[in-house]
Protein backbone atom coordinates (compact mmCIF):
# COMPACT_ATOMS: atom_id res chain seq x y z
CA UNK A 1 0.00 0.00 0.00
CA UNK A 2 0.90 3.58 -0.53
CA UNK A 3 0.51 5.19 2.84
CA UNK A 4 1.29 8.98 3.67
CA UNK A 5 1.89 9.07 7.60
CA UNK A 6 1.73 12.93 8.68
CA UNK A 7 3.72 13.82 11.44
CA UNK A 8 5.82 11.10 11.29
CA UNK A 9 9.24 12.77 12.42
CA UNK A 10 6.99 12.66 15.90
CA UNK A 11 7.25 10.21 18.77
CA UNK A 12 4.14 8.26 17.70
CA UNK A 13 5.19 8.58 13.70
CA UNK A 14 8.77 7.77 13.86
CA UNK A 15 7.82 4.27 15.55
CA UNK A 16 5.25 4.13 12.58
CA UNK A 17 7.03 5.00 10.05
CA UNK A 18 9.73 2.02 11.08
CA UNK A 19 7.16 -0.68 11.42
CA UNK A 20 5.49 -0.04 7.96
CA UNK A 21 8.33 0.72 5.89
CA UNK A 22 9.48 -3.25 5.41
CA UNK A 23 5.99 -3.63 3.72
CA UNK A 24 4.97 -0.97 2.59
CA UNK A 25 5.33 2.30 0.46
CA UNK A 26 5.38 4.87 3.33
CA UNK A 27 5.45 8.61 2.22
CA UNK A 28 7.10 10.55 5.33
CA UNK A 29 5.28 14.38 6.02
CA UNK A 30 6.38 16.40 8.61
CA UNK A 31 6.84 20.13 9.43
CA UNK A 32 10.40 19.19 10.46
CA UNK A 33 11.65 15.89 9.17
CA UNK A 34 15.40 16.08 11.28
CA UNK A 35 16.60 13.89 9.02
CA UNK A 36 14.10 11.23 7.72
CA UNK A 37 13.40 11.07 4.09
CA UNK A 38 10.32 12.53 3.32
CA UNK A 39 8.65 15.38 2.70
CA UNK A 40 8.58 18.45 4.81
CA UNK A 41 5.95 20.99 5.38
CA UNK A 42 2.74 22.52 6.57
CA UNK A 43 -0.19 20.59 5.72
CA UNK A 44 -2.11 24.26 4.90
CA UNK A 45 0.21 24.19 2.07
CA UNK A 46 -0.65 22.88 -1.50
CA UNK A 47 2.57 22.25 -2.82
CA UNK A 48 3.23 20.03 0.66
CA UNK A 49 0.17 17.87 -0.11
CA UNK A 50 0.68 17.96 -4.21
CA UNK A 51 4.41 16.13 -3.47
CA UNK A 52 2.62 13.79 -0.58
CA UNK A 53 0.19 12.71 -3.07
CA UNK A 54 1.43 12.74 -6.75
CA UNK A 55 2.29 9.02 -7.12
CA UNK A 56 -1.72 8.13 -5.50
CA UNK A 57 -2.86 7.23 -1.95
CA UNK A 58 -3.84 4.21 -0.56
CA UNK A 59 -4.10 5.08 3.28
CA UNK A 60 -3.80 7.95 5.28
CA UNK A 61 -2.30 8.25 8.77
CA UNK A 62 -3.06 11.55 9.97
CA UNK A 63 -0.80 11.91 13.73
CA UNK A 64 0.35 15.50 13.25
CA UNK A 65 -1.27 18.10 15.29
CA UNK A 66 -0.63 21.13 17.85
CA UNK A 67 -1.54 19.18 20.84
CA UNK A 68 -2.92 20.58 23.92
CA UNK A 69 -0.89 23.06 26.03
CA UNK A 70 0.63 24.06 22.75
CA UNK A 71 -3.15 24.97 21.05
CA UNK A 72 -4.09 26.91 24.32
CA UNK A 73 -1.05 28.98 23.85
CA UNK A 74 -1.53 29.72 19.96
CA UNK A 75 -4.80 29.53 19.63
CA UNK A 76 -4.59 30.38 15.61
CA UNK A 77 -1.59 28.53 14.95
CA UNK A 78 -3.49 25.39 15.79
CA UNK A 79 -6.46 26.09 13.92
CA UNK A 80 -4.16 26.36 10.91
CA UNK A 81 -2.81 22.96 11.83
CA UNK A 82 -5.84 20.85 13.77
CA UNK A 83 -8.37 22.30 11.13
CA UNK A 84 -7.16 23.58 8.12
CA UNK A 85 -4.62 21.24 7.85
CA UNK A 86 -6.69 17.57 8.35
CA UNK A 87 -9.52 19.41 6.05
CA UNK A 88 -7.29 19.97 2.96
CA UNK A 89 -5.29 16.97 3.80
CA UNK A 90 -9.00 15.29 3.44
CA UNK A 91 -9.33 16.37 0.18
CA UNK A 92 -6.17 15.76 -1.03
CA UNK A 93 -6.42 12.15 -0.18
CA UNK A 94 -9.99 11.56 -1.48
CA UNK A 95 -8.50 13.10 -5.29
CA UNK A 96 -4.98 10.85 -5.11
CA UNK A 97 -6.77 7.81 -4.16
CA UNK A 98 -10.11 5.58 -4.33
CA UNK A 99 -11.48 6.14 -1.46
CA UNK A 100 -8.72 5.24 0.58
CA UNK A 101 -8.55 4.72 4.21
CA UNK A 102 -7.95 7.43 6.52
CA UNK A 103 -6.81 6.82 10.01
CA UNK A 104 -7.32 9.60 12.13
CA UNK A 105 -5.17 10.19 15.83
CA UNK A 106 -8.01 11.67 17.90
CA UNK A 107 -7.73 11.68 21.70
CA UNK A 108 -9.86 11.03 24.81
CA UNK A 109 -9.48 14.96 25.18
CA UNK A 110 -12.97 14.73 23.50
CA UNK A 111 -14.91 13.76 26.67
CA UNK A 112 -13.87 16.54 28.59
CA UNK A 113 -12.29 17.45 31.80
CA UNK A 114 -13.52 16.81 34.46
CA UNK A 115 -14.16 13.63 32.61
CA UNK A 116 -17.53 11.92 33.42
CA UNK A 117 -17.96 9.50 36.38
CA UNK A 118 -17.49 6.44 33.75
CA UNK A 119 -16.99 6.23 29.79
CA UNK A 120 -18.05 3.88 27.39
CA UNK A 121 -19.15 3.77 24.07
CA UNK A 122 -21.78 5.68 24.27
CA UNK A 123 -20.81 8.98 26.41
CA UNK A 124 -21.27 11.65 25.02
CA UNK A 125 -18.41 14.22 23.50
CA UNK A 126 -17.89 17.21 25.56
CA UNK A 127 -14.41 18.64 25.22
CA UNK A 128 -13.30 22.22 26.58
CA UNK A 129 -9.74 22.46 25.23
CA UNK A 130 -9.36 24.02 22.21
CA UNK A 131 -7.46 20.30 21.18
CA UNK A 132 -9.94 18.20 22.17
CA UNK A 133 -13.09 20.59 20.69
CA UNK A 134 -10.43 20.34 17.41
CA UNK A 135 -10.52 16.54 17.70
CA UNK A 136 -14.48 16.16 18.27
CA UNK A 137 -15.21 18.66 15.22
CA UNK A 138 -12.62 16.76 13.02
CA UNK A 139 -14.18 13.22 14.18
CA UNK A 140 -17.28 14.79 12.72
CA UNK A 141 -16.03 16.17 9.26
CA UNK A 142 -14.09 12.38 8.66
CA UNK A 143 -17.49 10.76 9.38
CA UNK A 144 -19.05 13.25 6.95
CA UNK A 145 -16.28 12.79 4.52
CA UNK A 146 -16.89 8.65 4.62
CA UNK A 147 -20.41 8.61 4.28
CA UNK A 148 -19.75 10.91 1.06
CA UNK A 149 -17.47 8.04 -0.37
CA UNK A 150 -14.59 10.47 -0.55
CA UNK A 151 -12.73 8.84 2.71
CA UNK A 152 -13.06 5.27 4.77
CA UNK A 153 -12.57 7.20 7.35
CA UNK A 154 -11.45 5.56 11.58
CA UNK A 155 -10.98 8.24 14.41
CA UNK A 156 -9.30 6.33 17.11
CA UNK A 157 -9.08 7.82 20.13
CA UNK A 158 -5.99 7.70 21.77
CA UNK A 159 -5.04 7.57 25.77
CA UNK A 160 -2.16 8.41 27.10
CA UNK A 161 1.08 6.89 25.17
CA UNK A 162 4.10 6.04 26.75
CA UNK A 163 6.90 6.73 27.09
CA UNK A 164 7.48 10.06 25.01
CA UNK A 165 10.73 11.63 24.92
CA UNK A 166 11.70 14.15 27.36
CA UNK A 167 12.01 16.92 24.67
CA UNK A 168 9.10 19.76 25.25
CA UNK A 169 6.05 18.69 23.36
CA UNK A 170 3.53 21.30 24.72
CA UNK A 171 1.44 18.15 26.25
CA UNK A 172 -0.36 19.11 29.54
CA UNK A 173 -0.02 14.97 30.24
CA UNK A 174 4.12 15.25 29.69
CA UNK A 175 4.33 13.87 33.23
CA UNK A 176 3.27 10.55 32.30
CA UNK A 177 5.96 9.84 30.35
CA UNK A 178 8.84 11.82 32.30
CA UNK A 179 8.66 9.90 35.36
CA UNK A 180 9.76 6.89 33.34
CA UNK A 181 12.74 8.64 31.91
CA UNK A 182 13.08 10.15 35.71
CA UNK A 183 13.11 6.20 37.30
CA UNK A 184 15.29 4.75 34.74
CA UNK A 185 17.83 7.98 34.77
CA UNK A 186 17.85 7.16 38.89
CA UNK A 187 16.67 10.95 38.97
CA UNK A 188 14.00 12.66 41.45
CA UNK A 189 10.38 13.52 39.93
CA UNK A 190 7.80 15.82 41.26
CA UNK A 191 4.31 14.95 39.67
CA UNK A 192 1.94 17.09 39.30
CA UNK A 193 -1.06 15.34 40.30
CA UNK A 194 -1.54 12.87 43.60
CA UNK A 195 -0.31 9.25 44.11
CA UNK A 196 -4.09 7.70 43.56
CA UNK A 197 -4.31 10.08 40.10
CA UNK A 198 -6.00 7.47 37.76
CA UNK A 199 -4.72 7.07 34.14
CA UNK A 200 -4.97 5.51 31.43
CA UNK A 201 -1.69 4.29 29.07
CA UNK A 202 -0.78 2.52 26.28
CA UNK A 203 2.74 1.73 25.10
CA UNK A 204 3.90 3.01 22.23
CA UNK A 205 4.59 -0.37 20.51
CA UNK A 206 0.95 -1.30 21.41
CA UNK A 207 -0.40 1.62 20.33
CA UNK A 208 1.70 1.38 16.87
CA UNK A 209 -0.02 -2.14 16.61
CA UNK A 210 -3.35 -0.86 16.75
CA UNK A 211 -2.79 1.70 13.83
CA UNK A 212 -1.20 -0.90 11.45
CA UNK A 213 -4.76 -3.34 13.12
CA UNK A 214 -6.58 0.12 11.93
CA UNK A 215 -5.38 0.26 8.44
CA UNK A 216 -6.39 -3.36 7.88
CA UNK A 217 -9.70 -3.72 8.72
CA UNK A 218 -12.58 -1.42 7.20
CA UNK A 219 -14.69 0.01 9.92
CA UNK A 220 -15.42 3.45 10.03
CA UNK A 221 -16.65 6.04 12.25
CA UNK A 222 -14.81 6.60 16.02
CA UNK A 223 -13.31 4.40 18.39
CA UNK A 224 -12.39 4.89 21.69
CA UNK A 225 -8.78 2.98 22.33
CA UNK A 226 -8.77 0.43 25.14
CA UNK A 227 -5.85 1.64 27.53
CA UNK A 228 -4.39 -0.32 30.98
CA UNK A 229 -5.57 1.82 33.70
CA UNK A 230 -3.94 2.18 37.15
CA UNK A 231 -2.93 5.10 39.93
CA UNK A 232 0.24 7.27 39.20
CA UNK A 233 1.38 5.04 42.52
CA UNK A 234 0.97 1.58 41.38
CA UNK A 235 2.76 2.84 37.84
CA UNK A 236 5.30 4.19 40.00
CA UNK A 237 6.31 1.47 41.43
CA UNK A 238 6.11 -0.75 38.99
CA UNK A 239 8.82 0.91 36.81
CA UNK A 240 10.90 1.06 40.21
CA UNK A 241 10.66 -2.34 40.26
CA UNK A 242 11.27 -2.96 36.61
CA UNK A 243 14.20 -0.08 36.32
CA UNK A 244 15.47 -1.05 39.21
CA UNK A 245 14.95 2.37 40.87
CA UNK A 246 14.20 3.52 43.83
CA UNK A 247 10.62 4.39 44.10
CA UNK A 248 10.79 7.11 46.63
CA UNK A 249 12.37 9.81 43.81
CA UNK A 250 8.92 10.33 42.89
CA UNK A 251 7.72 13.21 44.67
CA UNK A 252 3.78 14.29 44.31
CA UNK A 253 2.87 18.03 44.03
CA UNK A 254 -0.78 17.91 43.32
CA UNK A 255 -2.09 20.76 40.49
CA UNK A 256 -5.83 21.18 40.98
CA UNK A 257 -6.14 21.83 37.12
CA UNK A 258 -3.78 18.85 36.02
CA UNK A 259 -5.14 16.74 38.45
CA UNK A 260 -8.54 17.42 37.06
CA UNK A 261 -7.38 17.32 33.32
CA UNK A 262 -5.38 13.82 33.34
CA UNK A 263 -5.54 11.82 37.05
CA UNK A 264 -9.35 11.41 37.43
CA UNK A 265 -9.35 9.21 34.21
CA UNK A 266 -12.49 6.88 35.05
CA UNK A 267 -13.72 3.45 34.56
CA UNK A 268 -13.49 2.63 30.72
CA UNK A 269 -15.99 0.05 28.77
CA UNK A 270 -14.55 -0.05 24.87
CA UNK A 271 -16.56 -2.84 23.60
CA UNK A 272 -16.65 -1.44 20.25
CA UNK A 273 -12.86 -1.37 20.00
CA UNK A 274 -12.72 -4.57 21.57
CA UNK A 275 -14.97 -6.35 19.39
CA UNK A 276 -13.05 -4.64 16.42
CA UNK A 277 -9.85 -6.12 17.77
CA UNK A 278 -8.05 -3.53 19.33
CA UNK A 279 -5.95 -4.38 22.20
CA UNK A 280 -4.01 -2.30 25.09
CA UNK A 281 -0.94 -3.97 27.01
CA UNK A 282 -2.70 -6.46 28.45
CA UNK A 283 -1.27 -5.54 32.57
CA UNK A 284 0.72 -3.03 34.33
CA UNK A 285 3.93 -5.24 34.10
CA UNK A 286 3.32 -5.68 30.13
CA UNK A 287 2.87 -2.19 29.81
CA UNK A 288 5.48 -1.00 32.13
CA UNK A 289 8.43 -3.36 30.28
CA UNK A 290 7.33 -2.11 26.67
CA UNK A 291 7.14 1.39 27.58
CA UNK A 292 11.47 1.69 28.71
CA UNK A 293 11.68 -1.02 26.15
CA UNK A 294 12.13 2.19 23.75
CA UNK A 295 13.12 4.88 25.83
CA UNK B 1 -28.79 44.50 23.83
CA UNK B 2 -26.08 45.18 21.29
CA UNK B 3 -26.95 42.48 18.55
CA UNK B 4 -24.57 41.83 15.86
CA UNK B 5 -26.45 39.77 12.94
CA UNK B 6 -24.82 38.37 10.36
CA UNK B 7 -26.26 37.37 7.02
CA UNK B 8 -28.59 40.40 7.93
CA UNK B 9 -29.68 41.48 4.55
CA UNK B 10 -30.90 38.15 3.53
CA UNK B 11 -34.30 36.33 3.90
CA UNK B 12 -34.37 35.90 7.69
CA UNK B 13 -32.05 38.60 8.53
CA UNK B 14 -34.04 41.23 6.88
CA UNK B 15 -37.50 40.25 8.87
CA UNK B 16 -35.24 39.80 11.94
CA UNK B 17 -32.95 43.14 12.28
CA UNK B 18 -36.74 44.78 11.41
CA UNK B 19 -38.24 43.10 14.45
CA UNK B 20 -35.27 43.61 16.66
CA UNK B 21 -34.29 47.05 15.44
CA UNK B 22 -37.07 49.01 16.85
CA UNK B 23 -36.08 47.49 20.84
CA UNK B 24 -32.39 46.78 20.44
CA UNK B 25 -29.30 47.93 18.67
CA UNK B 26 -28.58 46.24 15.52
CA UNK B 27 -25.58 45.98 13.76
CA UNK B 28 -26.27 44.62 10.28
CA UNK B 29 -23.30 42.35 8.87
CA UNK B 30 -24.10 41.22 4.96
CA UNK B 31 -21.30 40.43 1.82
CA UNK B 32 -24.15 42.78 0.25
CA UNK B 33 -25.96 44.62 2.21
CA UNK B 34 -28.33 46.33 -0.91
CA UNK B 35 -29.26 49.30 0.48
CA UNK B 36 -29.63 48.31 4.22
CA UNK B 37 -27.38 50.28 6.94
CA UNK B 38 -24.75 47.82 8.39
CA UNK B 39 -21.66 46.65 7.92
CA UNK B 40 -20.49 45.31 4.04
CA UNK B 41 -17.89 42.60 4.12
CA UNK B 42 -16.55 38.84 4.46
CA UNK B 43 -16.52 37.39 8.20
CA UNK B 44 -13.01 36.31 7.16
CA UNK B 45 -12.01 39.52 6.82
CA UNK B 46 -10.53 41.06 10.14
CA UNK B 47 -11.70 44.74 9.22
CA UNK B 48 -15.23 43.79 9.48
CA UNK B 49 -15.21 41.86 12.71
CA UNK B 50 -13.52 44.84 13.60
CA UNK B 51 -16.06 47.62 12.97
CA UNK B 52 -18.90 45.10 14.08
CA UNK B 53 -17.61 44.70 17.27
CA UNK B 54 -16.20 48.04 17.85
CA UNK B 55 -18.84 48.85 20.03
CA UNK B 56 -18.88 45.64 22.53
CA UNK B 57 -21.37 43.05 21.71
CA UNK B 58 -24.44 41.29 23.83
CA UNK B 59 -25.52 39.00 21.19
CA UNK B 60 -24.92 37.55 17.92
CA UNK B 61 -27.46 36.06 15.69
CA UNK B 62 -24.84 33.97 13.08
CA UNK B 63 -27.13 33.49 9.49
CA UNK B 64 -24.60 33.94 7.38
CA UNK B 65 -23.89 30.76 5.38
CA UNK B 66 -23.21 29.47 2.09
CA UNK B 67 -26.14 27.12 1.60
CA UNK B 68 -26.58 23.35 0.61
CA UNK B 69 -26.33 23.40 -3.46
CA UNK B 70 -24.03 26.12 -3.68
CA UNK B 71 -21.20 24.68 -0.96
CA UNK B 72 -21.25 21.59 -3.21
CA UNK B 73 -20.47 24.13 -6.29
CA UNK B 74 -17.82 25.47 -4.56
CA UNK B 75 -16.87 23.64 -1.29
CA UNK B 76 -13.96 26.24 -0.93
CA UNK B 77 -15.56 28.87 -0.71
CA UNK B 78 -18.18 27.11 1.49
CA UNK B 79 -15.77 25.88 3.97
CA UNK B 80 -14.05 29.76 3.99
CA UNK B 81 -18.13 31.35 5.25
CA UNK B 82 -19.16 28.40 6.99
CA UNK B 83 -16.22 27.47 8.75
CA UNK B 84 -13.76 29.59 9.14
CA UNK B 85 -15.91 32.31 9.04
CA UNK B 86 -17.87 31.01 11.77
CA UNK B 87 -15.07 30.17 14.19
CA UNK B 88 -13.52 33.83 13.80
CA UNK B 89 -16.73 35.40 14.52
CA UNK B 90 -17.04 33.33 17.86
CA UNK B 91 -13.68 34.89 18.58
CA UNK B 92 -14.68 37.93 17.63
CA UNK B 93 -17.84 38.25 19.62
CA UNK B 94 -15.86 36.59 23.04
CA UNK B 95 -13.20 39.60 22.60
CA UNK B 96 -15.87 42.26 22.24
CA UNK B 97 -18.57 41.00 25.01
CA UNK B 98 -19.00 39.19 28.68
CA UNK B 99 -19.76 35.59 27.32
CA UNK B 100 -22.19 37.21 24.67
CA UNK B 101 -25.14 34.93 23.93
CA UNK B 102 -24.89 33.43 20.32
CA UNK B 103 -27.42 32.16 18.10
CA UNK B 104 -26.35 29.75 15.13
CA UNK B 105 -28.50 28.98 12.57
CA UNK B 106 -27.84 25.31 12.26
CA UNK B 107 -30.27 23.26 9.75
CA UNK B 108 -32.10 19.85 9.91
CA UNK B 109 -29.24 18.62 7.35
CA UNK B 110 -27.53 17.40 10.18
CA UNK B 111 -29.60 14.32 10.36
CA UNK B 112 -28.60 13.26 6.61
CA UNK B 113 -30.35 12.00 3.91
CA UNK B 114 -32.23 10.20 3.34
CA UNK B 115 -32.94 10.62 7.44
CA UNK B 116 -33.81 8.02 9.99
CA UNK B 117 -37.61 6.78 10.27
CA UNK B 118 -37.99 9.33 13.36
CA UNK B 119 -36.31 11.85 14.62
CA UNK B 120 -36.03 13.23 18.38
CA UNK B 121 -33.98 15.09 20.71
CA UNK B 122 -31.48 11.37 20.69
CA UNK B 123 -30.73 10.91 17.38
CA UNK B 124 -27.50 10.73 15.98
CA UNK B 125 -26.00 13.47 13.33
CA UNK B 126 -25.42 12.13 9.98
CA UNK B 127 -24.83 14.79 7.29
CA UNK B 128 -23.61 13.72 4.03
CA UNK B 129 -23.63 17.34 2.55
CA UNK B 130 -20.73 19.57 2.96
CA UNK B 131 -23.44 21.95 4.27
CA UNK B 132 -24.80 19.37 6.60
CA UNK B 133 -21.26 18.65 7.62
CA UNK B 134 -20.04 22.01 8.32
CA UNK B 135 -23.27 22.79 10.64
CA UNK B 136 -22.78 19.83 12.48
CA UNK B 137 -18.93 20.52 13.07
CA UNK B 138 -20.26 24.59 14.07
CA UNK B 139 -22.79 23.06 16.28
CA UNK B 140 -19.72 21.13 18.21
CA UNK B 141 -17.41 24.05 18.41
CA UNK B 142 -19.70 26.19 19.59
CA UNK B 143 -20.58 23.62 22.38
CA UNK B 144 -17.44 23.72 23.43
CA UNK B 145 -16.67 27.73 22.76
CA UNK B 146 -19.79 27.24 25.63
CA UNK B 147 -17.89 25.15 28.15
CA UNK B 148 -15.04 27.21 27.65
CA UNK B 149 -17.08 30.41 28.77
CA UNK B 150 -16.45 32.18 25.71
CA UNK B 151 -19.96 32.74 24.48
CA UNK B 152 -23.33 31.40 25.49
CA UNK B 153 -24.27 29.34 22.46
CA UNK B 154 -27.44 28.01 20.93
CA UNK B 155 -27.32 26.35 17.98
CA UNK B 156 -30.87 26.12 16.33
CA UNK B 157 -31.66 23.49 13.77
CA UNK B 158 -34.14 25.44 11.31
CA UNK B 159 -37.12 23.26 8.81
CA UNK B 160 -37.82 24.56 5.95
CA UNK B 161 -38.61 27.95 6.36
CA UNK B 162 -41.36 29.80 4.28
CA UNK B 163 -41.92 31.27 2.06
CA UNK B 164 -38.76 32.60 0.67
CA UNK B 165 -37.84 35.15 -2.47
CA UNK B 166 -38.16 33.83 -5.94
CA UNK B 167 -34.28 34.87 -6.12
CA UNK B 168 -31.98 31.64 -6.58
CA UNK B 169 -30.45 30.93 -3.87
CA UNK B 170 -28.43 28.17 -3.70
CA UNK B 171 -30.83 26.06 -2.08
CA UNK B 172 -31.59 22.71 -3.26
CA UNK B 173 -35.11 23.25 -0.93
CA UNK B 174 -36.19 25.93 -3.20
CA UNK B 175 -39.14 24.14 -4.38
CA UNK B 176 -40.97 24.60 -0.73
CA UNK B 177 -40.95 28.26 -1.59
CA UNK B 178 -41.05 28.51 -5.19
CA UNK B 179 -44.97 26.86 -4.92
CA UNK B 180 -46.36 29.98 -2.46
CA UNK B 181 -44.97 32.38 -5.43
CA UNK B 182 -46.31 30.61 -8.40
CA UNK B 183 -50.04 29.63 -7.07
CA UNK B 184 -50.65 33.42 -5.92
CA UNK B 185 -49.35 34.44 -9.18
CA UNK B 186 -51.75 31.98 -10.87
CA UNK B 187 -48.63 30.83 -12.71
CA UNK B 188 -48.05 26.85 -13.30
CA UNK B 189 -45.25 25.21 -11.21
CA UNK B 190 -43.57 21.59 -12.10
CA UNK B 191 -42.34 20.33 -8.56
CA UNK B 192 -40.05 17.89 -8.37
CA UNK B 193 -40.95 15.74 -5.75
CA UNK B 194 -44.10 13.77 -5.44
CA UNK B 195 -47.27 14.39 -4.03
CA UNK B 196 -47.11 12.54 -1.01
CA UNK B 197 -43.73 13.98 -0.07
CA UNK B 198 -43.50 15.12 3.79
CA UNK B 199 -42.10 18.59 4.72
CA UNK B 200 -41.16 20.04 7.79
CA UNK B 201 -42.30 23.59 6.98
CA UNK B 202 -42.04 27.03 9.44
CA UNK B 203 -43.35 30.60 8.40
CA UNK B 204 -40.84 32.97 8.36
CA UNK B 205 -42.36 35.42 10.88
CA UNK B 206 -42.68 32.24 13.32
CA UNK B 207 -38.71 31.53 12.82
CA UNK B 208 -37.86 35.35 13.52
CA UNK B 209 -40.43 35.02 16.93
CA UNK B 210 -38.34 31.45 17.83
CA UNK B 211 -34.95 33.40 17.22
CA UNK B 212 -35.97 36.09 19.59
CA UNK B 213 -37.18 33.51 21.71
CA UNK B 214 -33.80 31.76 21.96
CA UNK B 215 -31.95 35.18 22.51
CA UNK B 216 -34.17 35.61 26.05
CA UNK B 217 -33.19 32.43 27.54
CA UNK B 218 -30.28 30.67 28.67
CA UNK B 219 -30.28 27.08 27.20
CA UNK B 220 -27.17 26.05 25.42
CA UNK B 221 -26.32 23.33 23.21
CA UNK B 222 -28.25 22.36 19.89
CA UNK B 223 -32.23 22.19 19.61
CA UNK B 224 -34.17 21.30 16.60
CA UNK B 225 -37.03 23.44 16.20
CA UNK B 226 -40.36 22.35 16.26
CA UNK B 227 -42.17 21.97 12.54
CA UNK B 228 -45.36 21.70 11.05
CA UNK B 229 -45.91 18.30 9.28
CA UNK B 230 -47.34 17.65 6.00
CA UNK B 231 -47.63 16.27 2.49
CA UNK B 232 -46.76 18.35 -0.57
CA UNK B 233 -50.49 17.37 -1.68
CA UNK B 234 -51.77 19.00 1.55
CA UNK B 235 -49.67 22.10 1.51
CA UNK B 236 -50.59 23.11 -2.65
CA UNK B 237 -54.47 22.22 -1.79
CA UNK B 238 -54.14 24.89 1.35
CA UNK B 239 -52.16 27.52 -0.63
CA UNK B 240 -54.54 27.29 -3.33
CA UNK B 241 -57.77 27.74 -0.94
CA UNK B 242 -55.86 30.62 1.00
CA UNK B 243 -54.57 32.49 -2.67
CA UNK B 244 -58.03 31.61 -4.57
CA UNK B 245 -55.61 29.94 -6.92
CA UNK B 246 -56.51 26.46 -8.90
CA UNK B 247 -54.37 23.40 -7.64
CA UNK B 248 -53.60 21.69 -10.39
CA UNK B 249 -50.83 24.81 -11.86
CA UNK B 250 -49.06 22.67 -9.28
CA UNK B 251 -47.64 19.69 -11.18
CA UNK B 252 -45.27 16.57 -10.07
CA UNK B 253 -42.23 15.84 -11.49
CA UNK B 254 -40.00 13.53 -9.04
CA UNK B 255 -36.30 13.71 -8.91
CA UNK B 256 -35.35 10.94 -6.84
CA UNK B 257 -32.35 12.53 -5.31
CA UNK B 258 -34.28 15.49 -4.27
CA UNK B 259 -37.40 13.19 -2.95
CA UNK B 260 -34.87 11.90 -0.57
CA UNK B 261 -32.96 14.54 0.39
CA UNK B 262 -36.44 16.70 0.65
CA UNK B 263 -39.46 14.21 0.45
CA UNK B 264 -39.18 11.88 3.24
CA UNK B 265 -39.04 13.85 6.02
CA UNK B 266 -39.82 11.52 8.91
CA UNK B 267 -41.90 11.97 12.30
CA UNK B 268 -40.30 14.73 14.33
CA UNK B 269 -40.26 15.15 18.14
CA UNK B 270 -38.54 18.31 19.96
CA UNK B 271 -38.98 17.82 23.38
CA UNK B 272 -36.05 19.81 24.41
CA UNK B 273 -36.93 22.50 22.30
CA UNK B 274 -40.91 21.99 23.41
CA UNK B 275 -40.12 22.63 26.72
CA UNK B 276 -37.74 25.73 26.05
CA UNK B 277 -41.11 27.43 24.60
CA UNK B 278 -40.32 26.94 21.34
CA UNK B 279 -43.09 26.60 18.49
CA UNK B 280 -44.22 26.09 15.18
CA UNK B 281 -46.95 28.07 13.49
CA UNK B 282 -49.75 25.65 14.89
CA UNK B 283 -51.44 24.19 11.90
CA UNK B 284 -51.41 23.95 8.11
CA UNK B 285 -54.25 27.52 7.99
CA UNK B 286 -51.85 29.95 10.14
CA UNK B 287 -48.20 28.33 8.17
CA UNK B 288 -49.87 28.75 4.49
CA UNK B 289 -51.52 32.11 5.71
CA UNK B 290 -48.32 33.62 7.61
CA UNK B 291 -46.17 32.95 4.94
CA UNK B 292 -48.14 34.41 1.99
CA UNK B 293 -48.45 37.35 3.88
CA UNK B 294 -44.96 37.95 4.08
CA UNK B 295 -44.47 37.06 0.03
Amino acid sequence: MKIVITGAAGFVGRALTASLGSAHSVIAVDQHLNGMPGIAGDLADPAVLQAAFAHGCDAVVHLATVPGGAAELDPAQAKRVNVDGTMALIDAAAAAGHTPRFIFASSIAVFGDPMPASIDDTTPLAPRMLYGGHKAIMEEWIATQTRRGAISGLSLRFPGIVARPKTPSGMKSAFMSNVFHALKSGEQIELPVSPDATLWLMSLMCLVSNIEHALGITATGSVTLPAARMTLAALVAQIAVEAGADPTLATYAPDLALEAAFGRQPPLTTARADALGFRHDGDLTVLVASALNTL
